[in-house]
């Protein structure tokens, strides 16, 4: 009943998810230089959308390899959970541009700038861990850089509570409140999936070294 | 320690599955009438309401179910994600119409109204879905299913963003959006739980076909 | 490869679940004396993420000695959900207080004080329930505190239910509302993650008895 193919060599994970890993990063980068200049919106958005639809094709093809293979090299759930993290982080880059085009955002608030500076340095970490996952005897490379993505998550935690609470104490419309809190969670999101990537490389780390 | 039954006939959790989302059908159907015309909101929200504890129970019985059965007919953890998911959706209906009643709606917005014609559509996908795990020798037949589904999705969130970028152009009052868009997210989340029920029944199909 | 130690006593998980929930209820308390009383938002909020630290590295600890357990009391993906589930409970207590310190609420919703105390009883159910986690052959007790959270959550709802249709009918300004809304919300959450608590006890509870 349980039709699987025999073992293909399980670098092909490692090589999704690096491939997947370097999407997140061009889409966050293509998001920071957005939230500098958000010259042509419709455009910038698009341009994130094209990348975010290949890193869905990527996580479907994980997906499927993963249903078809018998032994993994990782724990089966925990590259579930690292290929869905992964793609938690793009669609959030995503529906955050996606906020800024049509919400006609044209003025960026210099908090979201700095913001969108602290994920793409946690987007890279994320994506250097992903190469370390291949020499899972180096354990304390992959925790290191686990930690560092801890680092970025407080540094964006106290970013999004300062701009959060300008947003209220300037006294700004309404509307544009409305508007902002949804972009900073969209960005808190993502910088907190990031976290959670390395927690999952913390527990994998931890369990075959 | 571990007290199991012996495998009663798997086909009960496909019977629950089935009798949960023809509960989750009735729902939607419900929602849409209101969505086309509150009338009677706190009478609608209440039908509804009553749905949703019918659902309740179904999982809690599956869930149940779950924890004595030794041997599954698919895997443990795909019964209980199907169940959870589906449960989801219709709380998510539930909370839906609870805020048409509780925010005293009485303009439905045209999206609106749209977006629970494709709630409905997506619903009865994952209703024919269920029956299909009946028979998981013809994959291709769930395949097209969750085809259908994500192409719902597709059209929903083309829908969300439209409706959710006109709520701001028009220069709607504060308040106003702020009901349209928890409405809106609880539509899409709604929604988007459809498109997880595919994820699994994909996931199911490569795994047992 | 699989580096395990040999299994120390499970006790120790017990011991940890313990710890946090002890934690988990000292924050709520502190919250609920913050809503009766916000005197001094900026130490009650800081005296609370002292605390939100303190579960923290007892949820970190607790998964590095799950990864190195081999044999575990409890289902290994139990103690994760259970773990995982306490730390967000406490998580959105310190979200709450934050919140109500940034957003310099001095006037404090009577709803909210009512959440405050529901929330206060929930948590304490929760904590009941760890120290019955240790008797497993006692199914009965851990499912009549499963039941007790259910109620309290039940209750929950209602009241925010009742509180967020005042916030509208009342004709509050918007911006008070915006910030109702979230720490509602927060609230909500904290309360429905000692649901999921009691969901995942009544499993472990059916599955040993």
């Amino acid at each position: 009943m349980l039709g699987f193919l025999f073992p293909r060599e399980g670098n092909e994970f490692f090589d999704l998810f690096e491939q997947h890993a370097a999407k997140t990063e061009e889409a966050a980068r293509l998001l920071k230089a957005m939230l500098d200049n958000p010259a042509g919106p419709a455009d910038q958005a698009r341009q994130i959308k094209a990348v975010e639809h290949e890193g869905d094709q990527i996580t479907h093809h994980t997906i499927e390899i993963l249903h078809q293979t018998f032994i993994t090299p990782i724990d089966r759930g925990d590259i579930h959970r690292l290929i869905s993290r992964l793609d938690d982080i793009l669609d959030l880059i995503d529906s955050t541009s996606e906020r800024l085009w049509l919400y006609e955002i044209t003025e960026v608030q210099p908090e979201a700038r700095d913001l969108g500076q602290v994920l793409v340095n946690a987007v890279a970490e994320v994506r250097k861990a992903m190469t370390q996952l291949r020499n899972l005897k180096d354990r304390d490379a992959i925790i290191n850089t686990c930690k560092e993505i801890n680092s970025y998550e407080n540094e964006g935690d106290a970013l999004i509570r300062r701009a959060v609470a300008r947003l209220f104490r300037d006294k700004m419309e309404p509307i544009t409140v409305i508007k902002w809190k949804e972009i900073y969670d969209y960005l808190e999101d993502a910088i907190d999936r990031c976290e959670d990537v390395a927690n999952v490389l913390e527990g994998v780390a931890l369990e075959y070294a």
